[in-house]
C-alpha cells in the first residue's frame, strides 16, 4: 500500500497539533498501520503568515477545492471549524470519495445526520471523536465500549471554559465576572464568549452525545439550554455549606422511548464523581442499565489532547482502508424516541427565596409547594434574618419541572415572597 | 446471514450476566448486527444443579469439547476462569477456527501471546475486554483511543476487594483483620483472599494493561507485587493528615524503551482524581504524552457490568464476521523494552520511623539520607515523644527505588532507629 495522503483543512491550534503528532509519532503510526501517513496539503488563511510550526510552503494553499478535489488525497482532517464552509466542503470530499475526520462539534450537531448519510452512500468513513471533550475517547466509548448495554443517563462537563470559571468561583470565592474576564485574558474564554456561558457549546455537545448513547436521533433544537451567567457567589458558597458543586451540567436521560436533553448550572452532591472535575477538565458519567455508573475523564481542548483523538481517527481509517471496510461501521440511530414533556422530566430541586419575615410565611410558602404536589426534602434558614427580610433554602425532593415552574409562578404572585433568588437542578 | 451462534463456557455469576443480556438485548443487538445473536450451548459442571435463571436444559453439556467442536457455533465466551483447561479449550476453539471471547485475566496475563500468536494464524479474533476492570472499556480505549499518542503512565485500581477494603478502613477507621472479614461476608472477598489482598490479581491486570498501553511485550514475572496485608489504620491516618489516601495502586511507566510495572499499596494525594475512587470500583488513570492525564472508572467486577464487556466484545466480532475482517485486528506489540532496574525507578517515599528519644537521633537520620543522596522533602514528629521512643515522618523529594533500599539498609544496623513501621511509595 502507498502512503495515505491527508489533506488538513485548517492550521490553527489543533491542525498545528496534527502536525506535530503525525511528523513526531511517524514510527509509532507506521508500525501500527503497516503504511506511513503524510500530511500532503494544508488549507490556510494566509500563505505568508509566520508559524509557530516549520512547515514546508509548498503545501500550503488557501484554495479548499483545490484539496478536497485533489486525486491524490484518501483522507480529509477538518479543523478549520465553523458550519458555512465546512459542510460544503466536507459533502464535496465525500463526493469525492474521500474519507473525513473532523473535529467540528457544530457541524456534527447540527449537520451530522446529513453528513453520515452521505458517507454511507459513498463509502466513505466519517470519524469525529474530537467533536466531543477534546482528549476523551468518549465516542467510541459509547459506541462501541457500550454497544451491548442500554444507556439511561448520561451527564456531562464538556465545556472547559465554564469549568474553569465555576471552579475559580468555588475554590477563589471570586465573582464571575471577574473570572470571566480572567479567562479571556489566559485564552480560555473567547472575546465573545457567549457561546461557551450561555451552554450553547455544551448543548452541541450533549446533542452528539445523546444521539450515540441512545442510539436516536436528537436535534439540536430539542435540548434545552441555560447557561452560567447567573450563578452567584452566593449560590456557590450556600451549595458547598450544604454538601454540593455547582457544575454546568449536560444531562441526557432515557426511560424507554422518552429522552430529554438539556445544559443547566447544576448542583452536584460533593461525593459524586463528576462534582470534582475541576479547571479546564472535561468528564462524562454515563449510566448504563447493565454496567451501572461509569465516568471518563480528561481534557476537553487545547492543541495536543484534540490532536491526540484527530489522530487516532485517522489511524481507525487508515485500518478500515487496507481491510476495504470504510463507511461501513457508521453510526446507527434505530430508536426510535419522543422528547419527554415538562411534566415527565423529574429532579430534585434547590432553591433560594428572599422572603418577609413574619410569622406563618413559612406556612405559606410549604402550603404552595404541598398544594401542586411538590414534596420538600428540607428548609433552610441560612442567616439570621434582618429587617429587609429573611432567606430560605428549600431543596425538594424529585418533581417534574412543569410542578416546579407552577410552585414558581405561584411565588411570583405571593407577597410574602420578595424574590426568587435562584433555582438550580440537584444532582447525585 | 444466519444467526450466529455462541458456546458459553461457564455459567457462574458473568456466564449468567451474559445470558441475560443476550436475551433481554436481543432486539437492541439485532439492530447494531442486523443479526440475531443466539447461546446454543453452555458448558457447566452439573447440569441437574438449580439455577436462579430459565436455561433450556438441552442447551446445557459438562462437556466443552462438546461445544468447541461443534461446527454450528461460531464464537466461544470463555467466562470459566482459572488457566488450565481454560487454555486448552480456548486455544482447540481456535484450532476449530471459531472466534474467542474471554474474560480471563490470568490467562491473558500469563498465556496472552501464544493466542493472539494462535488467532492471527487463523485468521480469529480473540477479545478480552472483561479481564481488566469489568465493565470499563479500557483495553479499547488503549487500542484505539490513544493509537495515535505515546502513552506515558498508567496507574490502575483494578482490584475491587482491596479497594473496598481500603476504602472502609479510611473511611470507618476499621482494623485491616476485622474489615477483611466483612469483605468475605459480603462475597467482595474470597474465602482464601491471597491473591487479591497480595496484589497479584492487580499484577495480572497490570500485565495486560501495560502491554497494551506500551505496545510492548511486558510478561507477569516483570511485575513486582505487594499487597495491603501490611497496611495499618496507623498508616492510613497519618496519610490523611497529610492530605494523602492509601491506594493499592498497579503503577506502569515509560520511559523511551525502559518500562517498569509494579503493584504496591501508594499514598496518593488526595487532590489526584484517583484518589477518590472508592468502594468496589475500579479506575484506570493513563497519562499520555499528548493527551495528558486522562482517567476511566466504573464499576470492575460483577455480574451486569462485567458481562456488558463480554458482550460488547461478542457485538465487535460479529461486525467483524459481517465485514469479513476478524483476526486482523489483534494487538501490535512493536516496542522492544527494558525493564528499569531499581536505580532507574523514581519516586517519592514516605516512610514512618520508631526512633530513640534523645538529641542528636534527627541528626543522625537526616545524615544517612543526605550520604545516600535521597532528598527530603519535609519530617514530621506525628506524636509527642514517651518513654518508648518517638515516631517520625520523613516524605522524601523524588528517588531511585536503590537508593531507598539502601536508606532502609542502614536504618536496619542504625541503633537510634528502633523500627522502620512503614514505607509507602507516594504519587500525586
Amino acid at each position: 500500500m502507498k502512503s495515505v495522503k491527508i489533506g488538513l483543512l485548517g492550521l490553527g491550534t489543533v491542525g498545528t497539533g496534527v502536525v506535530r503528532i503525525v511528523e513526531g509519532h511517524q514510527e509509532d503510526l507506521a508500525n501500527q498501520v503497516a503504511t506511513s501517513i503524510e500530511i500532503a496539503k494544508i488549507l490556510v488563511k494566509d500563505r505568508t503568515k509566520a508559524r509557530n510550526i516549520a512547515i514546508d510552503a509548498a503545501k500550503l494553499t488557501e484554495d479548499p477545492w483545490e484539496i478536497v478535489r485533489d486525486p491524490n488525497i484518501d483522507i480529509i482532517v477538518e479543523v478549520m471549524g465553523g458550519i458555512g464552509q465546512s459542510k460544503e466542503v466536507i459533502l464535496e470530499a465525500l463526493e469525492q470519495g474521500k474519507h473525513v475526520v473532523t473535529a467540528n462539534k457544530d457541524l456534527m450537531a447540527l449537520h451530522g445526520p446529513e453528513i453520515l448519510t452521505k458517507a454511507r452512500e459513498k463509502g466513505c468513513d466519517v470519524f469525529y471523536e474530537a467533536s466531543v471533550a477534546g482528549g476523551i475517547p468518549i465516542i467510541r466509548t459509547l459506541i462501541e465500549g457500550f454497544s451491548s448495554d442500554r444507556i439511561k443517563k448520561i451527564m456531562g462537563i464538556v465545556n472547559g471554559t465554564t469549568n474553569y470559571i465555576l471552579t475559580k468561583m468555588s475554590q477563589e470565592g471570586a465573582a464571575y465576572a471577574d473570572v470571566l474576564k480572567e479567562a479571556q485574558e489566559l485564552g480560555y474564554a473567547e472575546a465573545d464568549p457567549t457561546s461557551d456561558v450561555e451552554g450553547l457549546d455544551a448543548a452541541r455537545k450533549m446533542t452528539i452525545l445523546s444521539s450515540l448513547g441512545f442510539r436516536s436521533k436528537v436535534d439540536l433544537e430539542d435540548v434545552t439550554a441555560k447557561g452560567i451567567s447567573a450563578v452567584t457567589q452566593e449560590d456557590i458558597q450556600y451549595a458547598k455549606k450544604l454538601g454540593y458543586e455547582v457544575k454546568l451540567l449536560g444531562i441526557a436521560e432515557r426511560q424507554d422511548d422518552l429522552i430529554s436533553v438539556s445544559v443547566q448550572p447544576t448542583m452536584v452532591k460533593q461525593s459524586h464523581p463528576i462534582a470534582s472535575v475541576n479547571g479546564v477538565f472535561n468528564a462524562v458519567y454515563v449510566h448504563g442499565e447493565a454496567v451501572g455508573e461509569t465516568m471518563f475523564y480528561g481534557a476537553g481542548a487545547g492543541e495536543m489532547p484534540t490532536a491526540t483523538s484527530v489522530v487516532a481517527d485517522v489511524v481507525a481509517v487508515v485500518k478500515n482502508m487496507k481491510l476495504g471496510v470504510n463507511g461501513r461501521q457508521a453510526h446507527v440511530s434505530y430508536n426510535v424516541t419522543k422528547q419527554k414533556t415538562d411534566e415527565q422530566i423529574a429532579s430534585k430541586y434547590f432553591m433560594l427565596l428572599h422572603v418577609e419575615d413574619r410569622a406563618g410565611v413559612l406556612a405559606q410558602i410549604a402550603q404552595v409547594f404541598s398544594s401542586l404536589d411538590v414534596s420538600i426534602e428540607s428548609v433552610m434558614q441560612p442567616s439570621a434574618p434582618n429587617r429587609s427580610g429573611a432567606e430560605l433554602i428549600i431543596i425538594t425532593h424529585s418533581t417534574s419541572k412543569a410542578a416546579m415552574n407552577r410552585v414558581i409562578d405561584e411565588f411570583e404572585k405571593l407577597a410574602a415572597v420578595q424574590k426568587i433568588k435562584s433555582v438550580y437542578r440537584v444532582e447525585g
